[in-house]
């Protein structure tokens, strides 16, 4: 039995060696959560092991973001820090990898402003953009992980007590939280595949990343025009762009260094064609967007663009999102998650994207992955069908009760039926 | 009585309206280290309430830094990260004001190679030369303070064990670390003036700084040409700069805006010459200068540069120090701290000189304060005797047994006697 020490140390290494692939000499730039700073350490010490030149870590703090939202005047809401986000550019522009830690409370900002989060966001947006798309098209090896925190594990695990007994429950939570935050802990271990089961993570990630290739090289020989998915509440038509490209698992940036973007990772995703979705499209597991859950969304595309929708909660967040700029009522991304993967079989909604998107298929409104798309310029591109917005955000839309079919020259093929793979 | 959260608080506005006295729509840059969170999003409150408009947190983190030490490939050592250094610099100048909450382990370097640490300063240096020279100039706002760490709390309680009554005593202190920082915490609202005795920190603030004021204006007026300090071990001849500006207690910025660049701060001083030091002196106190402690110095000044030394500890890292460049050996500050100041009367060497140069009459390697000389440029002040160097290191000098003489015209007159003002 591996100790709880042990697997972090697993998982700071998967994240080295698999997530970012550290070269010899090269600069780290880790954004991070206060609170994760145990996985942090270890992932600085690993990341020198492999060979890093210079870890930075750049931590950030919720409680200091509440702060502002809670005590700062009006204006603050428009202000930005623009000379950090522009020397990460330069420090990425220049080679270094880049890892985020997301680690905090994921319903941080609920009962916040919506306007005034929107505001944060649109101030920082055209000093992020170089960023952003530096990041979309891999210029070097970045990668996203997760860290547990006492308020995601309640919001996963508990709901509001109803009953004496979840009454009780619930005050044992709150007495002894770190509880439920190991009973987490075990559910990314497993999925990020460092517990006990696995004998060699680097190897059993290997693995995977082969068996995500073989999907990634099925659809991209069938070079389907469409897909179709069907299901409750779902019936819609997602055009792929001209020349899309589909991606799985590890891949080689533009610097010729294999990554994983994301630990974990289970989907085959690829760019749809920003004029030609048309239907309608339910969400299946709710998402959190800028600490705001939205949940049961129903969507009608019609050429592209999201023409109405409601949502049961969260409904005024998800019209904010669209409305951010153009490319957001648009989609930037389709991806295939068997209902099979360890992510989906956990039974689990984590609140956090990182996960849920791995548990499901799922669209994103917003801009498109680069990489996603056969070789051209970003204009040429976009005619071709590739989205450009300042945001990307996931939602979820598969469950075992769709299913999926390849389109090409008129003639339908299955290529997920009830959640699964045909092949 | 008041809880140790309301001293919390109490410091923090201090801090916000005493030390930095932000300004509405300002921005405000903190350096922290990871574990003074508490601190941290108290002065981000009351930052935002007294209407800043941005303010962003830079953790540090020496488990990080540690870890550099323990991990990193040598060339590493001749890396720094500066992009970050470059921002801070750009949002300094635009008009930021900067707080630095020191507070991680006080001998965290120890036992790692000083060549090392010397590297990663001179790697370093370039980068940070601007905004050196924007703070020595008092640009905008900027403070010093500091947070106890369990490792700072036990160098200045415990020495080794040497009885069984010590042993249990420190195997005590190991399980209940806390008992020793809460202790520490009370020294530091003291000497902070925001304890139970204080009615009203922020007057209790305007007050001593008029005492300060007063001290810097009595010897701007003597206009002594050098100053002599004279006890045991100690007998030397400290030419001033011409042109020196004597300074206390709070100054206004560039900007206009009133601050104090140091809480606490008990001191009065200013430019030595560079050239116009001559005798021998001994330190009274030990100094932690990166990581490492130094003590027991006792240097011969020839023309204002030190041309030899002895230490009973850190000797090699007190060489590193001067030999850092050719400014290194000459003094950029020289302090009056009379002995009957609140830190001084604690009896505790707190291992860190924002305290302990506030606690005696001290002197400065390095680099001078430009605002302690009449205005010129900075060809012009160092001429007349300002020194230039990418160091500033103080180390302390005074005692109840060391008396100070300011000469003029050849007549030697009483300005301390026995580490008392004689005024």
């Amino acid at each position: 039995m591996l100790t709880h020490e042990e697997k972090l140390g697993r998982y700071a290494d998967v994240i080295v060696r698999v997530g970012l692939n550290i070269q010899p000499g090269q600069e780290l730039i880790i954004s991070a959560e206060h609170q994760t700073q145990p996985l942090v350490v270890e992932v600085v010490k690993k990341a020198y092991d492999a060979g890093a030149g210079l870890v930075n870590v750049m931590y950030y703090d919720d409680k200091v973001s509440l702060a502002r939202f809670e005590h700062a005047g009006d204006a603050s809401f428009d202000m930005t820090p623009s000379w950090i986000t522009e020397g990460i550019t330069k420090a990425y522009e220049a080679g270094a990898a880049r890892l985020a830690i997301l680690g905090g409370n994921p319903a941080l900002l609920k009962g916040q402003d919506p306007e005034k989060i929107a505001r944060l966001a649109k101030a920082a947006a055209p000093h992020s953009k170089k960023l952003h798309e530096l990041i979309t098209s891999n210029h070097s090896q970045w990668c996203v992980v997760s860290y547990p925190s006492v308020e995601q594990a309640k919001m996963i695990y508990r709901s509001e007590p109803q009953t004496p007994e979840e009454e009780f429950a619930d005050l044992a939570d709150r007495h002894f939280p770190e509880r439920l935050v190991m009973d987490l802990w075990e559910e990314i271990f497993k999925v990020v595949r460092v517990d006990d089961s696995v004998a060699d993570p680097v190897s059993a990630w290997t693995t995977h990343n082969d068996r995500l290739h073989s999907w990634a090289d099925r659809l991209n020989e069938a070079r389907y025009e469409s897909l179709r998915f069907v299901g409750p509440g779902t019936d819609i038509t997602i055009g792929l762009a001209d020349g899309h490209q589909w991606n799985a698992g590890s891949k080689p940036g533009l610097n010729g260094i294999d990554f994983n973007a994301n630990l974990p990772t289970e989907e085959v995703f690829t760019t749809p064609h920003k004029d030609r979705v048309d239907g309608i499209i339910s969400s299946t597991k709710p998402l959190l967007y800028r600490g705001q859950k939205i949940d049961g969304i129903v969507a009608t595309f019609q050429n592209g663009r999201i023409i109405n929708f409601t949502a049961k909660e969260g409904e005024e967040s998800f019209r904010k999102l669209i409305e951010t700029d153009e490319g957001a009522a648009r989609l930037g991304e389709v991806a295939l998650v068997p209902h099979s993967s360890p992510i989906s079989q956990s039974g689990l909604v984590f609140c956090e994207t990182l996960f849920d998107e791995n548990a499901s298929c799922h669209i994103a409104q917003g801009q498109a992955y680069s990489f996603c798309m056969e070789d051209g310029t970003p204009e040429e591109k976009h005619e071709r069908g590739a989205n450009k917005s300042d945001v990307h955000v996931d939602w979820m839309i598969g469950s075992d009760k769709i299913s999926v079919f390849g389109i090409k020259d008129g003639e339908e093929v299955p290529v997920m039926i009830d959640g699964e793979f045909t092949w």
